[in-house]
This record gives C-alpha cells, sequence and structure tokens, in this order.
C-alpha cells in the first residue's frame, strides 16, 4: 500500500493550521477554542482532540512549525546584520496576534512538564537553524568559536520579550540595533581582555 | 474622625496578600481562586471583589507589594557586585512558585489594558528603586552619566525570563555573573569607542 506524503493527514494538519492562525488574527487567544478551530478547518473536532489535547498544545505546534518553515534565516555577509534582522522579525512577529499567542501559551502551561518538554524541543530546532549565522561568522573571523551561541541569542531576544510582556513598554525601531551592538561590543571586549 | 494608618484596611489588606502568599506556596497559579484565598484570610468574597476584580489584579498587587517593601537593594561599593546580586535575587525569586505566579498573570491579562497599567506602573517603582545603583556608579567614575539604565536593566533581567518560561531550560548559579559582565563590557566598550 503506497503512503504518499502530503496525503490526507498532511492535508488535515495544514487545515488546522491555517484556522488557527485566521482565528488568532480575528481574536484574542482567551477566545480561541477547539471547537472554534475545527468549524473553521472543517474537520470533527473529535479528530482536533486525537491529535492535539489542548489548545495550548495545538498553538504551540502551529506557530512553532510555521517560524521553522516560513520565518527565513539572514544571510548578510556579516553577523551584525544578520543579528539585527533576526531581532527585527522577532520583534515584529511578538507583536502579531499569533506571537503574543504564543507568549501566552507559555503561562498557561507552565506546569505541564509535557508542553513544556514541546516548547523546549521547538525551541532547540529554531536555535539549530539559527546557529549557521554563529558558524558563518566564526569562519569569516568576526566571532570567536569559543562563544556561547545559544547564550548570546538568549541575551539578544530575552529584552524584547521583557519588554513587550513583562514591563509593558512599547518598542521602537531601533531597538535591534541598540541591542546587537551592545551584545557584540561586549563579547569582543571579554575576548579581547 | 482620627483616621490611623495601618487601621482596619491596611489590616485587611495584609491578610489578604499573607493568603496569597501561603496558598501560592500550597498549589499552583492554575488552582487559586478569590474564594480560596478569602477563606484563609478570614474575610468575605465579596469584600475581595470590592477591592480586587480578578485574582490577576491581586496576584499581581500582592507580589509587587511584596518586592517593593522587602526585597533589600543591594549596596555592595561596586556596581558590578550589585548588580549580580539584584540577578542572584530576581533569578531565585523567578524559580519561587510566587515569581511564577506573577509571569502567569503577565500572559493571563495580555489583552487587560487596566492590569498591563498597573504592571507597568509596579514595574516603574521597582526600576526607581534600582536606579540608585546605577546613579552611585555614576558618582564612583563607573559608570557614563549618559548611560540608559532603564536599557541596561532590561538587558541585564531578559534572560532570566527567556530562559526560565520561553525556552524552558534551566539556569545556574554562574548565570547572574555571565550575563552581568557581558553587559558592563559592552557598555565600556561602547563608551569608549
Amino acid at each position: 500500500m503506497r503512503r504518499r506524503p502530503g496525503g490526507r493527514s498532511a492535508r488535515v494538519q495544514a487545515a488546522v493550521f491555517e484556522a488557527t492562525f485566521q482565528l488568532l488574527e480575528e481574536r484574542e487567544y482567551e477566545r480561541l477554542s477547539m471547537a472554534s478551530i475545527a468549524e473553521r478547518a472543517g474537520v470533527h473536532e473529535t479528530s482536533l482532540y486525537r491529535r492535539w489535547k489542548t489548545k495550548e498544545q495545538l498553538v504551540l505546534d502551529a506557530v512553532n512549525h510555521r517560524v521553522v518553515q516560513e520565518v527565513p534565516v539572514p544571510d548578510t555577509g556579516a553577523l551584525r546584520s544578520d543579528l539585527i534582522a533576526v531581532l527585527q522579525s522577532l520583534q515584529l512577529f511578538l507583536q502579531s496576534r499569533v506571537g503574543q499567542a504564543l507568549f501566552q501559551t507559555a503561562g498557561a502551561t507552565l506546569h505541564l512538564p509535557e508542553l513544556c518538554a514541546l516548547r523546549q524541543e521547538r525551541w532547540g530546532q529554531r536555535r539549530a537553524q539559527l546557529q549557521i549565522l554563529f558558524d558563518r561568522a566564526i569562519a569569516r573571523g568576526e566571532l570567536s568559536p569559543q562563544v556561547d551561541c545559544q547564550f548570546l541569542l538568549e541575551m539578544l531576544s530575552g529584552i524584547m520579550y521583557m519588554r513587550l510582556f513583562v514591563v509593558n513598554e512599547p518598542v521602537d525601531e531601533m531597538l535591534p540595533k541598540r541591542v546587537v551592538d551592545l551584545i557584540l561590543a561586549g563579547q569582543t571586549n571579554l575576548i579581547a581582555n
């Protein structure tokens, strides 16, 4: 028996993810329900629950799938401009309803180890994609091979979450540049001394 | 008519906050309810609701009150060790159930402007308390007076939220030192060039 990739299961997933994104554009995360997603996607609610136990899991899955598949990894020829491009996308994304929803799943699932593990795994995938920026920079001699790239990436991204969701202060278009300049200056200074 | 500071209203608030902290040590934020807080504090649920409309608002109020009143602002004689002490407290706090609950209110109230404004205001209070660290460092000649202290504080704190709640990776006792050294090295390098 032949099993086509992109068969029924993949079509259902694509329809469910698309319905989730559409609904997140229309309403807040709080008012999203499994029933409304099933209806929009044209599938039975029970088949939704077979695959995703909660809306948190579904949103986490849908958003990470989109980020890994669709958000390009920049290649501008220099680490500084690559990282600025990454932070500019992140800043835009976290201000969108979809990005807000992803953040909201973090609070809602903090005490659900299975979903924390899923989030950890998906972040690992994205981090692996972005590792190439650092590898290229090391190859170009812009960055020391001893650098802890995961740490740098978290130092670069943390303020976006902090400002948008924790202190609720606005961000502006200069922020990605300021963040990258501070972190790269720090890295250079630490290596030099 | 005499109105004593620390009268009935202050006693009720103290009892309610204490009940909130006790319950947060015993159970997760998800299972905290206004009814359980009222019962523990020995007040009527209706009088709770007169003052706090939701459990999010109450938790936000209780935790910020405790942080502003009780978490000391370090004075170790040098900016580096002051900031390390601040991040060590933050790291411990965010791993406690009370700190986790505070984070969870952020996701739960993202679309409630009134509570976002409250969070912004309370952060402003804490930031004003911590400003003295930077003022002392500027007076000692350790830091340029042109520095944007709010930006530095957010750059220092962001990774704690990022790591504990967004990527769900563990933190270790070296993290505060690493973060402070990277940011201060960056700041020095940017000013020097």
